[in-house]
């Protein structure tokens, strides 16, 4: 059974059903036929006959016919029994409210283990445990047990929340009822024995009244799964906007006890979501905040914006907030500058942001034809308009149904900034999104704006397959120097020209084949720190210099006792940067590649950039932009600008490579990586593999 | 008379007063005999007997006692005799609701001018023109006509705000009296045609009721009076939170057509704001936001947080937050520990943050217990509670009342969050700072202990002289490359060694004086670009290499027909670094200093920090530890450390020489300064000097 059709249940058993509306084994059977639920419920109580008012069965055994869904609302030891009765009456999924499992530790562990066992076992899917519940508002099928239901009734509507968190579950649909959003799903997985908050965005983007999908995660489970949902969702507009706690080390290890959840490498994450166009919001304000302007059906063409407000301040404010958030603020074309002059009063300038200061004071009509001439000449992809302060003399109700009917024909997003609650009500009953600040409304502007760029990007040229989970061997080895650079040569990545000689005849023959200056190092496997033994020697260019070289560098390495020594002779490069790049296996996203700020600072600096397998030239592009050394990649001075694209070639072949390794390489470190300006291939001069399917 | 007591005035007239209270010339009136103004009123109107049933008069001049302020509510070409006849009757200041001045541009600007002339010339203070008002809310003298005051009526307390911006203070305001906070001066100012918003700060804390002062401003005016402010409201523990708008170019341009105001450099506003103590924040918005905590007496004594909430998502998202600003979420001591499991229910975790699950529900002495036991185990130096969900079973008045008298006996600051209205307003009638996010709470708690930081610092050691005006000559003359490095030489910064020759005599003393490597550079006063010019040779060891330079360089220089010129010879020093320092005036903040990362690649960075002089010690030292490059300073793979202190010495050595200097250094741009790891000083290899008092 897909897991959209076990979102809308046509039965549901209460194991564990109380009498009492206000207790968990209670409040769905009450929610359930308060908001319209017309399955059927079955109480299961061992100890009455009824409960609310309906029939009790003493056991899931004895119901009249098979339930769809179990809620499983008892002590956790009892909760194996459970399962099982759910398995043998057939139902398709349980919902466990009990906790006392994976959140406590080892133990619990291995006792959630064992239910997901005879679950799987069984064709069982499993919510939870420590869930809060779900809920299908389309169907008043509501399984969940949350007091904020009883708060703020529901109202079905576009959005789908999915939380591991039942109380986030809970507030972010407080939060979207209380500003009038109405809520088709809402979905707290707990503690994902089974199913995940991935597997669900997965469904339930494929429910075609869905217009956005609100995430909360403190752990990725099935990135893959979220891949896919991504990829669905962009082809229907669907936005997924997700918030990922966990991202401090702090945070981390506080999410371990919620939901025993360890989370990953935060920066990963990050990667993840640009990579697949989700949007990564900072908390339950921000999901709140964001999800009208991102569930409305108007979605800008470009980032050019306007603003208009009553408030000189607030323009000011709104420039600002504009250009921090990259938005254009785009000065008025002559022909809009004299289209507006028709419309405002003289003492208005037609200038961006229009500050209309008294100009809106009893004549309502211009602030319309204000947004009409902006259309017509299209000088807007975006409006933001900024009502901080309204009193005698505006009329509000008349500009939210000009801004409605505005966004309806024209098809141009607006946002609203005001501070006072009745104007903010307004304008939200007319569907437009409204924000507590400039900044706000602006950045949710921008926000929509940098959707709109990815799901485009994304439709063209689609994140391919999600990433895997790959197999990483505890048996990998560390290849020497020659063997990692003559491993990255033959997965196409430019390395230093380089020999390997173990004789003074290799020596002669290497000097013969090779320009100089060239480097030579003593090497050996179970050597590490080549410069500290002296092992390293610059601008070699003869061949009495490099002799010299390698028979001092055999005396040392016959001291050091180390196997298979030699010495490595190579050009030696000199260049404008020196970047590190690498790779390596990720338990939660697969194969990694990152590119940064290299040479010895490399750890202090922490200017790196991850990519996570497969990804595009373009994001590896972009990747580069975004290192904080990037500015100093173009021209400067006169100095021809680095050309990038020989080093996004050279981290999609290390992507790839990874990828086709399927799990036998587990990490590549080269640093430095000399880059030259000029139109100049990049050098990997060292490297170091490790890896269990590599020639060593 | 002092600012402050015109801002309590006794008698107040009203030029344009209308007999509608909903008029900008009627609203104060209205006011005032409404929110219990004790002094005389006096409207004053050509064409009517009577105003709202008070005896009007035809002119100022028929008055029967002579007003302290008179409003000024007429239009922009009467305001002239409005002025006379306030000085006139012997007024002392006049609040110009009238626009149509500096805003409109010069033409305005000049007329504006006229205004303050002649206030100047008899004494009389202006507010305005282009203001809604001021107001003293503990007298009712409420000269301001937003219809904000009508909206939520006033309440005296221990905030003032000050905008320059007349919407700007309505829209603080609101959100205040909103959130139940008193305010008791609400200022606009307009185009500060006279009185500034810093002038303002300066009078409000004299006020000893005043707690925390709110600034709103888009242009820097009378930086010193601000600066003076925030000593006299370090030594009384008053913050001043403050908004600067106008940050970027697109904000600036609009602020010059919003209150007439050319605001300057940001990064420099950045600068001046740490320098004195003042928290800046981005909008209207955060400014009501913080204001409960800022003005409540509570302070923390160190980094230390604790957090607990009733959700584990709220723990997650808060331990995130703590991370994210520099708050320490330390690990319990054994003891805090041992003593907690005396407090907390069994399956609650004696962990930091501390999540209670479902502890609280019916048991509110928990809540106190836990408190008290982190005060007695001094864990805390402030606390966050976070009850993003409520519902039955929790008795969150009871909590509010144990969180107010928590703080008010162990003087511990706390923050709350709360997503549910009635929930934050339990908290709020007890005075407890509520805020909308974990991340807003505890982002809190962080700028309240930088406050008290730079507080602490700045009592210790003072900001010393303000900034002041420096009268930046026109006349200002650019030294030659030698000339510059002299002149810094003179003001004790290490400039490399350095002769310069102008014949072979020359250079064969300067040779026997200085050891190699050496540098020498062909210059001239004229010539700006040596390199382009092949001026430039590196690695000249010997006699000959020197006179074969000097005669090269000659040749082109006649070539080039440039003045004067001559060849430097300096040691060529190898360092670690590259950095660039430099110096300038700035007409709002008076001389300059900046660092930053150095060499060819120093405008794209933009990796620079600035200074105001003057500056302490370790101002500087903390402006070094904020460049990007920073953490590569300290010890990398071995490598010895930079020592900063010799860094910190230059650029107070620059500092102060451009302090003597009076004005008559204009800039300084040294770059590169070779900095090299190790105990050994910066030494500045290149520079140009420009200024009038200086030796050319």
């Amino acid at each position: 059974m897909m897991l959209l059709d076990i979102l809308a249940p046509r039965s549901v058993a209460i194991l564990g059903a109380s009498d009492s509306p206000i207790k968990a084994g209670g409040r769905p059977i009450d929610y359930m036929r308060r908001f319209g639920f017309k399955g059927d419920i079955y109480p299961v109580n061992p100890h009455r006959r009824q409960i609310q008012g309906m029939p009790s069965y003493r056991q899931l055994t004895d119901l009249p016919a098979q339930p769809d869904i179990v809620i499983v609302s008892v002590a956790s030891q009892d909760v194996v029994q459970a399962i099982d009765d759910s398995i043998a009456v057939g139902a398709r999924a349980a919902v466990i409210y009990s906790s006392g499992f994976a959140e406590l530790g080892a133990a619990g562990q291995k006792q959630q283990q064992e239910l997901v066992e005879r679950a799987r076992a069984g064709g069982l899917r499993l919510f939870g445990p420590n869930t809060q519940g779900i809920a299908n508002f389309r169907d008043g099928a509501v399984l969940h047990f949350s007091t904020m239901i009883n708060e703020n009734p529901p109202s079905d509507g576009p959005v789908a929340i999915v939380s591991q968190s039942g109380a986030g579950s809970a507030i972010i649909y407080g939060g979207l009822r209380r500003a009038g959003i109405g809520v088709r799903y809402m979905v707290a997985t707990g503690n994902e024995a089974d199913i995940s908050a991935a597997e669900v965005v997965r469904a339930v983007v494929e429910d075609e009244s869905i217009r956005a999908v609100l995430l909360y995660i403190e752990a990725m489970r099935n990135a893959d799964a979220l891949a896919e949902a991504a990829c669905i969702a962009h082809a229907r507009d669907i936005p997924i906007l997700a918030v990922k706690a966990g991202r401090t080390r702090a945070g981390q290890l506080t999410a371990s006890s919620h939901t025993g959840s360890l989370a990953g490498e935060d920066a990963l994450t990050d990667a993840f979501f640009r990579q697949h166009g989700i949007v990564r919001l900072a908390d339950f304000h921000e999901l709140i905040e964001y999800s009208a302007l991102f569930s409305s059906p108007y979605r800008p063409k470009g980032r050019k914006v306007v603003s208009i407000s009553n408030s000189g301040a607030t323009c000011v404010l709104a420039a600002d907030a504009a250009e921090d958030h990259g938005l254009s603020l785009c000065e008025f074309s002559p022909s809009t500058i004299s289209a507006l002059k028709q419309v405002l009063p003289s003492y208005v300038t037609a200038r961006n942001p229009i500050d209309m200061t008294t100009a809106l004071l009893g004549q309502p009509e211009i602030y319309g034809k204000t947004l009409e001439t902006l259309a017509q000449q299209q000088q807007a992809d975006m409006i933001h308009i900024g009502f901080p302060i309204g009193g005698e003399g505006y009329d509000f109700s008349d500009f939210s149904v000009q801004t409605g009917s505005f966004m309806e024909h024209s098809g141009i997003p607006v946002t609203v900034s005001t501070n006072q609650d009745w104007v903010s009500n307004t304008f939200r009953v007319q569907n437009v999104p409204v924000f507590g600040s400039e900044r706000s409304a602006m950045r949710g502007l921008a926000l929509l704006e940098n959707y709109v760029e990815m799901r485009d990007a994304l439709r063209k040229e689609p994140g391919g397959i999600a990433p895997k989970k790959q197999n990483i061997s505890a048996a990998a080895i560390t290849l020497d120097e020659p063997s990692s650079l003559a491993a990255l040569a033959a997965a196409h990545l430019p390395v230093v020209q380089h020999i390997l000689c173990r004789s003074e005849a290799d020596v002669r023959n290497a000097i013969a084949q090779m320009e100089g200056p060239l480097v030579a190092k003593g090497v050996s496997k179970n050597l590490a720190h080549k410069s500290e033994h002296k092992l390293v020697r610059l601008g070699i260019h003869t061949e009495s210099e490099a002799i010299r070289a390698f028979n001092d560098f055999m005396a040392i390495l016959n001291q050091l006792s180390v196997e298979n020594g030699g010495m490595l002779l190579a050009r030696q490069h000199h260049g404008d940067f020196e970047l590190a790049i690498g790779a390596h296996l990720d338990p939660d996203y697969g194969p990694i590649v990152m590119v940064g700020q290299g040479g010895v600072l490399v750890e202090v600096l922490k200017d790196v950039q991850f990519l996570i397998a497969p990804f595009t030239e373009r994001q590896a592009y972009d990747a580069l932009l975004r290192l904080r050394i990037a500015p100093a990649f173009g021209e400067v001075r006169g100095m021809p600008a680095v050309n990038l694209h020989r080093i996004t070639a050279m981290l999609t072949s290390l992507g790839d490579w990874m990828m086709h390794a399927q799990g036998a390489i587990c990490s590549v470190d080269a640093n430095p990586v000399i880059v030259a300006r000029g139109d100049i291939d990049p050098v990997i001069v060292d490297a170091v593999v490790m890896g269990t399917g590599v020639p060593a």
